[in-house]
């Protein structure tokens, strides 16, 4: 049988990754695919220590593989969103069929891109652009395909996912976490993609497309870091019996989609609440099948190839059986349809609530009065007692029913506002998650 | 396009929950597959009023449907291993595909219906049969495709698990919830199937196959099941911070596969050791990926009809697109292999043990003497003082490293032996899972 030929752009984390387990696993892995894999083609700047290229074509010009007339894969590991962007397009154009593990240029490009390779008769496989190694666009795209998906949320960012899990384990701030982060290479020099919720925002509109049969609308997605996140909160989060953990949700409603990224207060009790560390976990909720989730390491070398290697396995089978893929959403794409996406202001969620308010009568009337204006009641609320005499405000703490953010938001200036309070008032959507 | 036509045979629970997600969803169905999907024939030897059939063929001989030429895939889901045998091996007769959610029958009949299969040219899904909604075989077989899998772990019986977790949530004891859980429904007139563990050790083989590139080998796997489980077990076991779960436990080993199912210590920190009630989880451990798991329902009308339809989804685009399917075990057949499974006494494993004990000196020493001798060291103990002065015997549980079971057998059978013991030592195996 005619092997299957890859040809591998980039020899960076993922790239080396992929090179280490496709070498040691070849024989098992075209066995899986039924058919003979062959790695034909390498295309890196520079040489990775750890991989031993020696019996392989090199390229030092990465364009020369996607120029290779010999290579049917393409697999695009350089990162980044203009020369890979480039590079894609090149394959496509020569009717390359396309593996990723760039979440940036699918969630940016994917439209014009799927489109493209539609034309052209070849597949962009993504599954490692999502949560690394867990296979879900699998589960999302087939392994779900008879349900209509009501909601999901993931915490698809490992560093941010880190950086709380420490927070609350070892009651350390967040700037202090995020020094140790980057000194174990977990976040950036620039941490902004990963604290800030840009990543998690990449990865949420390719979930949310999978799921409502949607163009990918990345402009749309709402999207809060986890840098404002205090100690003090996680910790009150804990009494109140939830855990802080930055989210991304995508939910369907009658007027619209929301897409959204933002710290979240879950119940402790909740599978998703104990994934701690790196590891990422998409909860996915289906009409039929109920709530099911996915768990596994989201970044990092082996477990990224594990992802990028079940693509060339999938797209490998298609080639050697003349067989279509799977459509890149899910859908055929005349069944996708834009959706109105809702700002956060007409979204509705419980919210913790946090301020530093006067110890003295009637100043908790005038928060109530404010919240119930807003129609929010307080569903649990913790008051600490003055820890000196000298102490004129006390931390009160609030978990508040379901409400509309732009009416929270409202209330939230009104309690800024008063006198008897000082500060800004920290909050925090929740999620029930059930 | 020609739609793929569907026949259902069996009307059922799984039955009439596939019928009526098939109705609800029919159409986001056909854009998943690329293809339109008609039910367009039904054998069901009686109505059910869940089901309203009045615009379907209807036959009371199952055997039409498979006998009727205009049927495409055969969807079998009267379960047993008589009849249904015979359903599966006429559709496969006449060219039919089959997907069906009977464990027993791929467990126990699997490797012959396979290569049946084979032969004709059709293929047999059974998402379904493992773990109900969960889409464990597409992540075992397409998803993990990269990696060497060192072994799994899972939840893989509802029944057992909603047992477990309630004699831990209200120190019950395992008849009493037994009963609660017959009269819910969970549970059958006769649960041995469930609380003896045969239906998770039918679910453990199919998964140990997809796992180890090897046929099913229902026959080998050691199952213990859970009605021997004392509530004051699993109240040690938390003090020791460790839940009790009834595992199927999948592991290669140089020596060979161990295929095992029975009840397991676990850290209680351990995700998969907080699935509680009726949910299932599948823990796997890939050399690449790492740890994934797997949560949802693991039975129920409209999840097993989730698993059901996937799999109708993914033959119905195979046969638009003239592809082939995965093949049954995720390996081309010749690569299969048959592999040594190690009898129960050749494992190793960590253990638990209770027993009652004298309370006066020298006791102690006689048993930790008689587990040395047998390679086994104390990890952690809890002796409780005497309630009373009349009582003379007092619980000892204990924790053990890693040990042969053949070793452990025979230590157990020497303290059982000590004047100073009374009654049976309590075991039950541990595992890390980490």
């Amino acid at each position: 049988m005619k092997p299957v030929k890859v040809g591998l752009c980039g020899l960076g984390t993922v790239g080396s990754g992929t090179f280490n387990v496709l070498q040691r696993n070849l024989n098992e892995i075209s066995a899986r695919a039924s058919t003979p894999i062959e790695l034909s083609h390498i295309g890196a700047r520079r040489d990775n220590p750890a991989c031993d290229t020696t019996n392989y074509q090199l390229s030092r010009d990465i364009f020369a593989v996607v120029d290779d007339p010999e290579v049917d894969i393409v697999v695009e590991l350089i990162g980044g969103t203009t020369v890979a962007k480039e590079l894609v397009e090149k394959a496509i154009a020569n009717k390359k069929h396309v593996v990723t593990a760039n979440k940036a240029l699918i969630a940016e490009f994917g439209n014009e891109l799927f489109a493209k390779a539609q034309e052209q008769g070849v597949c962009i496989a993504y599954e490692a652009a999502v949560a690394g190694g867990i296979p879900i666009i699998k589960a999302m795209r087939e392994g779900l395909a008879a349900n209509h998906i009501e909601w999901l949320a993931g915490i698809i960012n490992g560093t941010g996912n880190f950086i709380l899990t420490e927070m609350r384990d070892k009651g350390r701030d967040f700037a202090d976490v995020l020094k140790e982060a980057q000194e174990l290479g977990y976040a950036e020099a620039d941490p902004t993609f990963d604290v800030e919720g840009i990543d998690a925002a990449h990865k949420l509109v390719i979930l949310a497309s999978l799921a409502f049969a949607m163009p990918l609308q990345y402009d749309k997605v709402f999207c809060e870091g986890i840098s404002t996140v205090q100690p003090v909160d996680v910790k009150y989060a804990e009494e109140l019996g939830y855990r802080i953990k930055h989210l991304g949700i995508a939910r369907r409603r009658d007027e619209g989609i929301e897409l959204r990224v933002h710290p979240t207060l879950i119940p402790h009790k909740r599978l998703i609440a104990n994934v701690d560390g790196v590891m990422n976990s998409v909860l996915v909720q289906g009409e039929a099948v109920g709530p099911t989730l996915y768990y596994g390491a989201g970044a990092g070398a082996e477990p990224t190839a594990s992802a990028v290697i079940a693509d060339i396995v999938d797209v490998a089978r298609a080639i050697s059986s003349n067989a279509a893929t799977v459509p890149a959403l899910g859908f055929a794409p005349e069944y996708l349809q834009d959706h109105v996406i809702l700002p956060i202001d007409a979204v509705e969620t419980a919210y913790y609530l946090r301020m530093s308010a006067l110890d003295k009568p009637g100043v908790m009337n005038q928060i109530t009065q404010i919240l119930s204006n807003a129609g929010a009641s307080i569903e649990a609320l913790i008051q600490k007692e003055r820890e000196s005499e000298s102490q004129d405000h006390v931390d009160v703490a609030l978990l508040t029913n379901s409400v509309l953010e732009a009416d929270m938001k409202s209330a939230i200036e009104q309690i800024e506002a008063l006198d008897s309070i000082s500060g800004q008032v920290s909050r925090i959507r929740m999620e029930a998650l059930g």
